[in-house]
């Protein structure tokens, strides 16, 4: 199945999310709800729009959550005026729990802001908070090709993918993260192929990861997720790589549902499971995956596919919007910082130092 | 969340088929693509009809193919008139790959139109041929009542059973396998309540069993596939009850893709595996799950949930109805003869002497 490792040209694809102008701009986001269908490139004009836009999942992926929450300080504050910075902080943090990158990046808006000297203006405060979201973003940008370069390296010449979710362009402000390690291999001129489980109940692996690979010409088959352990079985896998939502101090991962049971398939069949994330995703002050907080999310995600009903009306519906990979399941987290293999309490302290 | 253990009264509800009348009488069927929206009564009218049903899936469950495609020979045949008998059958036995029933059930009606003197008339075959058909539904009555009673004893006195797609009432004749095992265990006043897994991508857990278990009282959760590993680490179930397509020879398993997905995290989290299939289901002449055919669908039920686009145009899909669970993961097999614990070859051949 893999092809030649150049990557397409995306012209007139849009980005995940950007902000155009200066202190009076504007934040755009790609929907993510309408892919792959509609390509459509919304404002979020005022703090309430970008919680609804997190909260709604217009823009998803741990690490696009944090960037998308810094520009929403600034949008929060400019629109609230003096005064606003902590309770916007405040809102926009809770817009999801399981995510440590929003928390993070939301934390790192306010001390930018509270940084300020006492007398400072609130045209200042904006500015000033203006200039740390763009740092937050550029960071990001560069998180994703360090990512990406360091977890190459983990890739054979030529083989074959499997990713869940959507940890990609879609899920950072480009190249992704799980994905980011595709596309660096391809561009270093490794056959690389991906299978994409679809990701029920809001399928990101059918919506988001097939269309972004194949908008970069990477040679991708989408599966169920039932599936995923019947490749396995036929050996059509060389490494599974999927992105983090958050990482507890000893290692365990907590990522999209169905991440716990490809790691247990992946570990049947032998086939390393690498988490590909930026060191912000780390919670040390979280000792391990009993301690990450877990969202759960509307029935109706589960019980209407797309909007449309497919279970009896009033069924019990249990849906975890994620769940925890314990770190012995993990043969190597990959950040910006570099590869670190069999990751445990001691080896984390030691990558983040 | 298990609740009380008596069944609710099912007024009203339709069998899955039906023959009514005699030699001139009609086969009728509940169509299970319209549930639960749709109550759909629907006659099979001429093979083309039943052939049709079978292979779209109107109609489906090894045990139910087999008893449909019984009655499908008695249409097809009093039909095509005299010399249609070999024909009828070879086309009923080629809808569906997977089901090792559907070819049992086509074979013992060949034979028993073959079976008939020489001279005998038209009418005669096809009087024939419904009584054989009328007798095949029977035993598959009776062997779903059994099953569920050999299977009973298996469950604990109050416990969660987790099940894969749909092996209830829907895919039999009435009580059916998997789930037939479930309702004798609560008849018996063991408190059991069930999680469905939905199966994609035809959805049967969320469309079919989660119905069948509110019409019967059942409590029912519906998760997504991916959350199986999920409610399995949490220790939420006390064991897995799954039907069967076609079992080989050494005790491997075909039955709905996720199936083996299901079989590994079982086995990593130590709870029993149970298969519950007629004795029928075992292909002596199928040495091992390698041998067995796996019948590849349709793109569009991946791309396409419930008929909305869900990936780009022109994606890559993988999409197999089945897979194979090794004879290794299956705690025991339920026959209607009892249950076979550790199954293989030679404990096969004497369940089955």
């Amino acid at each position: 199945m893999p092809s030649a490792g150049a990557e397409a040209p995306r012209a007139g694809v849009p980005r995940t999310l950007e902000w155009e102008g200066g202190e009076d701009g504007t934040l755009f986001v790609l929907d993510q709800t309408r892919l792959p269908g509609t390509l459509a490139v919304v404002p979020l004009a005022d703090l309430a729009a970008v919680h609804d836009a997190i909260r709604r999942l217009v823009v998803r992926g741990a690490p696009a959550i944090g960037v998308a929450a810094a520009y929403g300080v600034v949008v929060g504050v400019r629109e609230a005026g003096p005064g606003s910075l902590e309770g916007v902080c405040r809102t926009l943090a809770a817009a999801r729990p399981t995510a440590v990158n929003l928390g993070w990046a939301v934390e790192r808006m306010r001390r930018a802001g509270a940084g300020l000297p006492a007398g400072a203006s609130h045209k200042a405060l904006v500015a000033r908070l203006l200039e740390e979201a763009r740092r937050v973003h550029a960071e990001d940008l560069a998180m994703c090709e360090a990512i990406g370069r360091h977890g190459a390296a983990l890739l054979p010449e030529e083989g074959t993918v499997l990713t869940h979710c959507n940890a990609g362009a879609l899920a950072t402000s480009d190249h992704g993260t799980a994905l980011a390690v595709v596309y660096a291999a391809r561009r270093a001129g490794k056959r690389i192929a991906v299978y994409a489980d679809e990701t029920r109940p809001l399928l990101q692996g059918a919506r988001l990861t097939a269309w972004e690979c194949m908008q970069r010409g990477v040679p991708v088959t989408l599966i169920c997720d039932g599936a995923v352990g019947t490749v396995l079985g036929q050996g059509r896998v060389d490494c599974v790589v999927v992105g983090a939502d958050r990482i507890a101090a000893n290692g365990d991962v907590a990522n999209k549902v169905g991440t716990y049971t490809v790691s247990v398939l992946a570990r049947e069949h032998r086939v390393p499971f690498y988490v590909a994330a930026p060191s912000s995703t780390f919670d040390l002050g979280c000792p391990d995956g009993d301690h990450i907080p877990i969202e759960e999310r509307d029935p109706r995600e589960v019980t209407h596919p797309l909007g449309q009903r497919a279970a009896p009306d009033g069924v019990r519906v249990y849906n975890p919007a994620f769940d925890v990979t314990p770190a012995s399941h993990v043969t190597a987290i990959v950040t910006e910082r570099g590869v670190l293999h069999r990751p445990d309490r001691e080896g984390i302290r030691r990558h983040l130092a």
